[in-house]
Order: structure tokens, then sequence, then C-alpha cells
């Protein structure tokens, strides 16, 4: 009542933020941003675009969306904020199919995994009085489809927002307080920082658990007691190492290869650790072997 | 009632399994073994060895030793059953102290994570009327300490007990009868089998969330926006890849070097795998990545 910051305070007393949002794929993360605006009363209308017809019933029967098209340059001309939701790579066709059909001073932002190249794109792409605004929200997702949506998955997580030279303020300010009355803890960074940051504690952990499943299959394969199933042996540690090995291969292969400049390198980093491991095994370098473990140690207790 | 084969029922009809039980190190392993024992009047008596007075007065007091000898000699010259529950690497030394001390008929067991090479100098070092059966009950361990000790570790969890043409058979039926009673799956394999196994589903990712802490630390050393703590944008999925990487250096550095012989091969094998993740993202190929995380996937998704 005496000047409290909070978003929701903060929401209430601007009213309703957007007229009409078009959401372009109404997954997980689409499907609980529009659950997230008609809850919160942040949007009068939410637009659904997608190619699967059943997928946006689904939406409109949740409450995600208030309805939907499936042609998106019938669905844009009267947006004020377009969501894209979409894999990265999709994200080039869509702005060349529908980013002259815009109304001006219309916001476009995303929720890609991915920013740097793919934020230059995006402003290359659209008009000048179009604002591109990329954002980044961070949140669980080895479950994919608007089944599993909820106006609850960006709560205290963190949304990485990734503003450049030519983004316009206001425009900002608008994507910014989104994303906080959505309850994220909202992060400003440079596109290509989020790149190099998220390839490294997101992308590079993903590419680790990948090739760890495919090793064990392999070792599965040419062990020696053929009759032994391994997996049968794996316990609790295995099982949280290789958890994000089960996210979605489409969203997966698109993050890694929009994002291959930084984690071609990051791969050379880890390759060079882990021979540094079996060069311990090899030369029973007990004493290296326990640093190096000690001090992974440290680190991961670090971890927030 | 009417010839129940449940464990429990098994136990009771057996009355005390053990007259003097001596556990050498008493840590979370040990310990909650002492609690099983004592709690289901698995032993008249169970002896602690250990280096740490203020370790082993605590182990008293949370009941899961009667008492404690700080030399082993001592110790184990009127036990019938003698748990080796230190660091792998100390078996040797152990066996050759105190091996000759042992009663005839008595039977020296183990909860080391490997075995191999480690059962066959334990049945060189032991007296032949001195009995060897080794056991890996594969429990959680990140935490070490008596502190964390719980009777209920063991409870569902899988133990592998390892067998050899040498075993003598009352001892191994007395060994399996008592995991059965602590609730453990018990499973018998060969000593080599367990160490492939346990080397592909255990120790090779613990090797790799090792290495991977090490790599997020050189490039958290290397970025470029050096002002940016990447830590501090990690999510859930790094912590869970990354868990077992705080657990102990001591014991880790033990069990990589005593299995190195399987493990060389096995990093060799996880480096071909990321190597082939690196040459998609080098050359584009979507196609050879998504099928690759595709399989990564499915694997993943049939881990029981």
């Amino acid at each position: 009542m005496t000047g409290s910051n909070k978003p929701d305070r903060h929401i209430a007393e601007m009213g309703i933020q957007f007229r009409r949002v078009v959401i372009i794929g109404v997954g997980l993360i689409g499907g609980s941003l529009g659950l997230l605006l008609k809850r919160k009363a942040l949007a009068q209308s939410v637009v659904g675009v997608g190619r699967r017809f059943d997928n946006l019933e689904l939406a409109v029967k949740m409450g995600a969306i208030d309805s939907y098209e499936l042609v998106p340059q019938q669905a844009v001309t009267q947006a004020d904020l377009v969501i894209l939701a979409t894999p990265v790579e999709t994200y080039a066709a869509h702005l060349q199919a529908w980013g002259q059909s815009l109304p001006a001073r219309s916001i476009v932002s995303d929720v890609g995994s991915v920013k740097g190249a793919l934020v230059e794109q995006a402003e290359a792409l659209l008009p000048d009085e179009v604002y591109f605004v990329g954002a980044h929200p961070i949140a669980g997702r080895e479950k994919s489809g608007v089944a599993y949506a909820s106006s609850d998955l960006f709560h205290g997580a963190r949304c990485i927002i990734t503003p450049t030279s030519k983004t316009n303020p206001h425009a900002l300010m608008r994507v910014r307080q989104l994303w906080e009355a959505a309850g994220s803890v909202v992060t400003m960074m440079d596109p290509f920082d989020h790149d190099w940051i998220l390839g490294a504690v997101s992308h590079l952990p993903h590419l680790a658990a990948f090739a760890l499943m495919s090793t064990l299959q392999d070792l599965q394969e040419s062990m020696p007691p053929r009759a032994l199933n391994l997996f049968e042996y794996s316990g609790g540690g295995l099982r949280d190492t290789t958890r994000i090995a089960a996210s979605s291969p489409e969203m997966w292969r698109d993050i890694c290869l929009a994002n291959r400049e930084r984690l071609v390198p990051m791969i050379d980093a880890y390759v060079h650790r882990l021979e540094q491991l079996k060069e311990c095994l090899q030369h029973v370098d007990g004493d290296t072997l326990h640093d190096l473990i000690h001090r992974a140690k440290v680190l991961r207790e670090q971890l927030p």
C-alpha cells in the first residue's frame, strides 16, 4: 500500500498490458505463457498458431489460448505482441513469412534457448518499425507438449532477456514486465554472452548426457558377459546424470546446431579433462586424481 | 504362517545368525550395517574398528556398534564375521595385518564398489580355513560418515555378491541371508563381470560428472565476459547431471584406480561418442545429430 514494487501490484497499476498476443507454437512453453497471460489478465485476447489441430483444440480447452489460426500471416496482422515459441531453426522462415504483416510498433519476442546470431537475424528480417526483444525463460523441459503446460512454470525460474544496441527501450520494458509478472527472476545480458553461458551450463551437460547414454549402449553391445543387461544394475547416480538425455531430440538438435560455434570448443575442453582423468588412471596417479575429484566436489557444492 | 518365504520370517526361524561381527571402518555403510545387525538381532555383539575415537564413540551412541577397538588384530580373534568397510585400497594392508589372527571357519566379507582383482587378492591373502565372500551393496553415497547411517539404507537396494570357484557355499549362503535380511535385492555375479557392469553404470558416470565440473571451471576462467559467473545461471539440469560429482574424493579415487583397467577403454568409448557429436556440429549434420539424441532418449526412458 505504500509504494510496493512487487510485480503483481505493478501490473495491476498498469492495467491490461497487451490487446492481442499471438503465440506461435503452443507447446509446453508457449502454452504455459498463454495460461499465464489469461490467468493474470495480461492480454485481452491470446491467439495460438500451430500446425496440429488437435493440439490447438486442447490448448483452447485448457484455457491457454482464446482461439487459434493455422496461418500465421492472418493471425499477426492485429497483434501488439507476437511470441515465437517454435524451435529456433524455424525462426528465419517464420519471420520471412509474416514479418512484413505486423503492425507498426508491435513487439516480437521469443522463448528460445539460443540467442546470439538468432537475435541479429530477427533484427535484420523484421521491418524497422517492429521491435524485437529476445528472451529465454529457463524452465524445465524434459516433458514437451501443451498437456504439461502450467501458468506456474516460470515462477521463481530465471528469464534472460538479451537486448542489443538496436532494442527499443519501451518494448524491452514491456517484455521485462511480462516476465516479472510471470514470477521469473529477470536478468539482462548480451545475446552472445547468453549463448556462451548457456552453452556451458546447459547445452554441454546435455551433450555429455546424450554421449553417456550412447556409450552405455556401445558397452552393452561389446561387453564380455553378453547375457547380462547392464541397465538393470543402474542406480540413482546414472538416473540423475542422464535425466536430461530424455529431452526432445528435435529441440536439442536445433539448440546444439544453433550454438555450435560455442559448443565445439566446449566439447574439446570436456574431452581434454576426460583425457586427463584417463591419464591419472593409466599412470596410477592417485594424488592428481584425488585433487581433480576434490576440486569437482568443491565446485559442485557451490552450485546454487 | 503357511511357509512364507519372506526374509524376516526366514531370519526369525534361524535365530541369531552371528555371534561376534567385527566391522572394519564404521562410516555410512559400515555404520548402517551395524544398525541393521543390532535392530534385527542378527548378531550377539557388533564390534567396530576404526582410527577416529570420536567417530567410534558416536557409532556406539547411535547403537551401530556395541563396542570398539582401535587395533583390528585384537578385535578379530573371536569373530565369526568380519566386514571390511574401508576404502578398497586398504584391503591388502588390512588382510595382511590381521588375516592370520582370524579363527578357523570365520567369514570375511566386504562392501566395496570394486571386486575383480580385489576378491582374488583377498582369497590369496587369507588362510585356507577362513572364507571370503565379496559383496557390494549399491546404496547412495554422496554423504559419508556414520552420522548419516541408517538401518534402512539397504532396503530395496541391489546387493551384488561375487562368489568364485573358491567360495565356501555355506559362507556364501550366510552372507546372502544377511543382505536379504537387510531388505536388499541380492544378485550373484562373477567379480570381473561386476567390475565391468559397475564401471559402465556407476564409475564412468562419476568420471563424466567430475570432468564436467572441471570443464565448467575452465570455461569460467577462459570466458570472455569474465564479470559473469556462469554458475549463477545453472538450472536443475546441471544440478542433477553433476550431483554425483559431490561424492567422496578418497573413495572415488580408490574405486577408479582399482577398476582402471576397465575404465580406461570406457573413457575412450565415451570420448569417441563426444567426438561424434562434435563432428555433427562441425558438419551441421542435423540428421545424424537427431538420430544420436533420439537413441539416447529412448535408452534413457528404458532405465529402471
